[in-house]
C-alpha cells in the first residue's frame, strides 16, 4: 500500500509569504532563506514586522484565504485521496494553512504551528521537529506503506530520497542540475502519469 | 502538538460485517473473533462466503454505502480536523472503508486492504503489519506528535497505551473491567470533554 507524501508551497497553493507581502503592500516581507539563509533569524525579523504593523494572526489569515489553489489542485488532491492515501507534508504552520486547506477539502497537513497570545498576536513559531520531511516519509514506511513523494525545492529533497519514488515538480533548474537522479515533472499531466507508472503496479 | 487517532466501527460507523450479513441476510456472515478465535481463519471463511454467493466488490461496497455513520460523527470528526490533526485508524479493509469514508468527507484512514481479481473478486487480503494501531501511535510519536486515541475495543487497547492519552469509547463491560486504568467515554459529548481537557493544555 501507497502513502502519498507531497509538498504544499509550489505545488498546489503559491507562496505564502510572497502572497503576503504583496497583499499587504510590506515589501519587508518578501524577504526569503535566500536573503536571510537563517531560517530562525528570518522568522524572528518576521514577526517582528508582523508586530510593527500591527497584523494579528486573524488578520494574516484574512490575507491567506484570498490567496488560492492552483487550477486543478483540488481535483489532483482529490484524486490522490481516491486512489490512495494522501497527506501533505510542509514547513509552513498549521494555523497559516488552515485558509488553504478548506479550498483543498481538508486533506492532512503535517507542519510546523505558531506560539499565538490571547488577543491573536503571534509570539512564536515551533518547528515540530529537524528534517520533518524525511522522519515523516520514514514514519510512514515504519507503518509499512511505501511512499511516493514530491516537492519543488531543496527542502524537499531529503523527503524524496527517502522515499520509495521521489519526483520534482516544477524545481527552479539549479535544483534539477543538483539532484539528476531525481525525475522532474512540469506540470500535473506530467506528475499524474510518473504516480501511476507506481501506484497501480502493487 | 497533537494528532487524533480514532477507531472507525463502533465510533463512528456501525461494525461493518454485522451489517453487510444483514443487508445481504447471508447469517454466516455474522461469526466474529467470538466464533472463530483466529482471525486468519475467519477471513478466509468470509471470503468463501463471499465467493460461494458469487458477490463482487462492487456488491460489497454497494451493501456497505447503505451503511450510515452515526449521528454526530460527521460534525465530531468536522470539529477534530478542524481543531487537530485526525487519522482514523482501523483493521478493515481500504476498499470496504471507501464507502464510509465518502460520508465522513474523506478523512485519512490507515487500515488493511484486499486483493481483487480483474472481475471484481476478493482473492485475498494484505494485513498492513502486525499490531498496526500501536506501530501507528509510535509513527506519529517518532514525527514529534502527541496522540490522543480513543477505540471500543481490545484491538484498540495496545494503541491506547501507546498513546499520551488513550480513551475507551462506549467499550464493553469486560473491557473496562481490564483496564480499569483507561477514562471511559459513553458518548460523543464526554468523549469531546476528555479530549478538550488535554488538547487545548498544550
Amino acid at each position: 500500500m501507497w502513502v502519498v507524501c507531497s509538498d504544499l508551497e509550489g505545488v498546489w497553493v503559491p507562496e505564502v509569504w510572497i502572497n503576503v507581502a504583496k497583499k499587504t503592500g510590506i515589501d519587508k516581507l518578501k524577504l526569503t532563506t535566500r536573503d536571510i539563509q537563517d531560517y530562525d533569524k528570518l522568522m524572528k525579523y518576521r514577526l517582528e514586522i508582523l508586530d510593527e504593523y500591527n497584523l494579528k494572526i486573524q488578520d494574516i489569515q484574512q490575507v491567506i484565504s484570498t490567496i488560492h489553489p492552483f487550477e486543478g489542485a483540488l481535483e489532483f488532491t482529490k484524486w490522490l485521496r481516491d486512489i490512495s492515501r494522501f497527506v501533505i507534508v510542509s514547513d509552513t504552520f498549521a494555523e497559516f494553512a488552515k485558509p488553504l486547506m478548506k479550498q483543498l477539502d481538508e486533506p492532512l497537513i503535517l507542519c510546523h504551528s505558531l506560539e499565538i497570545a490571547e488577543d491573536g498576536q503571534i509570539t512564536n513559531y515551533k518547528l515540530r521537529q529537524a528534517d520533518p520531511k524525511r522522519h515523516t516519509v520514514e514514519a510512514f514506511q515504519s507503518m509499512n506503506f511505501k511512499v511516493i513523494a514530491f516537492g519543488d525545492s531543496y527542502n524537499d529533497v531529503s523527503m524524496l530520497k527517502q522515499a520509495e519514488v521521489g519526483i520534482l515538480f516544477c524545481p527552479p533548474q539549479n535544483v534539477i542540475d543538483e539532484f539528476p537522479e531525481l525525475p522532474v515533472a512540469h506540470n500535473y499531466d506530467e506528475l499524474k502519469a510518473l504516480i501511476e507508472q507506481h501506484i497501480y503496479e502493487e
